[in-house]
């Protein structure tokens, strides 16, 4: 039989939208990497310090997961949407900042953040559906919703005003047929934190369109600006809200992918319009997370001291503003917004002052085969010209990662300019010498 | 602003999909459960037997993962597809019983057997495409494939037949849009076992109409009567083959989350038409399985002393026997084929015999409620007025289970029949006092 008979094909959706996903873009930009570099390969693209001895798990957590796998009682399947008690465990551990109580019913756990994103965007795609995604943001929302079908429609955060939601725009967008809008607070890949007053106007922007907010906090409470942490719940006498978040980022451990979807939903509108019934056929069709570490969650969330907490949010804090310092004395990037919270920065190209660089994309292909560091294009993240670099690593990785990205700028500096120094002066914003 | 005019809906595929699946449709039996039924109630549902201090899980598994854990070298994410030390292992694993080696590359590690089915559908998923699955089966194929839009076609595993697939069936089935054929062996809900020559005879088939072959083997080596285990790979010279597995049935693990989608494909026919790149795009868009359970896997898979599988496989084949004998002595019920494998068996339901009972689904539902035993009606199999029970329970619960079934046929017993004695006879088949 000739092999053209043969009668299948791939899902070009699936392919399609790998391609959007973070993966799929870094893809791109690591095969870049030289293999003979023999100073390793830097990674600044991803959330996850987990590698690093400043920031290993809690010996708390270890042990709490390692008590549940070695009783061997939850060895077996869960019950679809999670154990009762971790159930329990997250809504008690959210509702110490909500002004209400959220109930074991309102919780779902997940494999990570990303399953809980897949859930919420699979529950409301419907046929002309829409939904609004802010831009810059995180390209896992544009892939899950190419895939299933929800048509994207961006609206800006605006740098100049710290990232916040340029309102009058997400209204602008809405038709009939807009559905829900997505924000990401603290905000990846910006390090922004919104304010209380801002989520509460977005909640009332909702409100007024007749749409849900799907408030993704997998960043929550890693924040160390004058913005505190306000999750989006609080609103939810406003507007319905679809919370979703994580261990892997406040616990440090992405790969043990536990995460949850929650239900804020004061007036009951998400279930009297089907959505809590269609979430849990979600559950039913899909595999749910490790048994023995949801087991091990109501130790975690509600026992670890405080004192893991606080290190953590510290050390970010402190390479944060390492990050933010030694950008700006770079020249060709800059990063005009010092982050607040989350994992990340922004750093602005400048092609004005760089020679043989098109755009982000081509600025991190080269930084990847020249200098063998990795960062984010932001054209991946719906923001061009752009760059995501995640300060959420060990001090010495940042120094050498920026003496690499300096040698680089300084390598492809338009020879008139040379070198640029950032001095911290209202007067004088760039000098250039 | 009134209610009405929030204007999101629930995904109504999702709602559909999710009544399908074993969960949906367990809920509808389950929620006759009495809950003052003072002696608990048995599961004979589900092939989960963890939490039976026989089927504990390996404590050279157990070691394994704890290692992995302490060790924190796991705490991070996986790379898509899963680490490679762990896809070289299943590869490793799986090839001991092929004619030629898999390798790593072939390997794309999931969140448990659940994930790696609906990374299966999903990448097959065109527009008018539709797949072959058997009836019975399992019903989470019925669902993944409603969801992702195939068509499912059934093709008759025949009971007369040791419960093999009617080969002309499936010709008469194919169209040119057919693009596979789902084969579970051993065999779930059956507990058959096909021989070589049925699976090679499969494999032309298949070879014939164009189509791949996608091998569910997650009860794989799990058989204990004639028929040895034989995977379907060892003919993917014959047709391109996914293979399908998991730690969760011969490691008595499920809730471990950790299986693996395999491509079997010596003529390269699944690269040509692009269903390896679909299956990247799926893993680029999905949640992986946890870090350092996949970091354990080259110990569980390469290492565990076989003292382990030869215990769980002996302990099967005495309680399917069991199981088999005591359901061939009750009124109303019987069991034509012994099992050879997996952790099931079908009971055929003879409603001539009973009173009040208007089908398998009214016979699990007032079972559940008279005697708070659960069993899973056939018709959520896809064949009405069988029942399938699982064997891979502690004896005790056999024991008791059996005597509380007894108890509820001999109570339906239609009253001119009384109660009814298996006589194991050629002449008598069945005797009525």
């Amino acid at each position: 039989m000739a092999e053209s008979q043969w009668r299948f094909g791939g899902n070009s959706k699936v392919v399609g939208a790998g391609a959007m996903t973070l993966r799929g873009v870094m893809e791109g930009v690591m095969k870049n990497l030289d293999e003979n570099d023999g100073r390793g390969v830097i990674h600044l693209s991803q959330g996850d310090p987990s590698a690093f001895p400043s920031f290993r798990a809690s010996a708390f957590a270890e042990e709490a997961v390692s008590n549940a796998l070695r009783s061997a009682n939850f060895n077996g399947y869960s019950s679809t949407a999670g154990l009762p008690a971790a159930r329990s465990a997250v809504a008690e551990y959210l509702s110490k900042d909500l002004p209400y109580n959220v109930t074991s019913d309102d919780v779902f756990l997940t494999n990570g953040c990303t399953q809980a994103l897949e859930a919420a965007l699979t529950t409301l795609a419907r046929s002309g559906a829409n939904i609004l995604l802010p831009r810059p943001g995180y390209p896992d929302y544009e892939a899950r919703a190419a895939f299933v079908g929800l048509e994207a429609r961006h609206f800006d955060l605006v740098p100049e005003n710290d990232w916040e939601v340029d309102l009058a725009a997400v209204e602008a967008l809405k038709d009939e047929n807009t559905v829900a809008i997505v924000i990401i607070n603290p905000g990846n890949p910006c390090g922004n934190v919104f304010k209380y007053d801002h989520l509460k106007k977005i909640s009332e922007t909702a409100k007024k369109m007749g749409i849900l907010v799907i408030a993704d906090e997998v960043y929550g409470h890693l924040t160390f600006g004058s913005n505190p942490f306000t999750p989006m719940g609080v609103f939810a006498s406003i507007a319905p809200i679809i919370t979703l978040g994580s261990l892997s980022k406040k616990w440090i451990v992405p790969g043990w992918r536990i995460g949850w979807l929650v239900i804020n939903d004061i007036d009951g509108i998400l279930t009297k319009h089907g959505i809590v019934d269609t979430i849990k056929g979600f559950f039913n069709i899909s595999s749910d997370p490790v048994t023995f570490i949801q087991a091990a969650l109501p130790e975690i969330l509600l026992k670890t001291p405080t004192e893991f907490y606080d290190k953590i949010v510290n050390l970010f804090g402190d390479s944060a503003d390492k990050c933010y310092k030694l950008t700006n004395e770079i020249p060709g990037i800059s990063c005009p917004i010092k982050p607040q919270g989350c994992m990340f920065l922004m750093l602005k190209l400048d092609l004005s002052k760089l020679e043989g660089i098109k755009d982000d994309l081509d600025f991190c292909c080269k930084l990847a085969k020249e200098e063998s560091v990795v960062l984010v294009p932001g054209v991946g993240l719906g923001l061009k010209n752009w760059m995501r670099v995640t300060f959420a690593v060990e001090e010495s990785y940042i120094d050498e990662a920026f003496r690499r990205m300096r040698a680089f700028c300084e390598r492809h500096a338009k020879k008139h300019t040379k070198i640029s120094y950032y001095v911290e002066s209202p007067i004088f914003d760039f000098i250039y010498v």
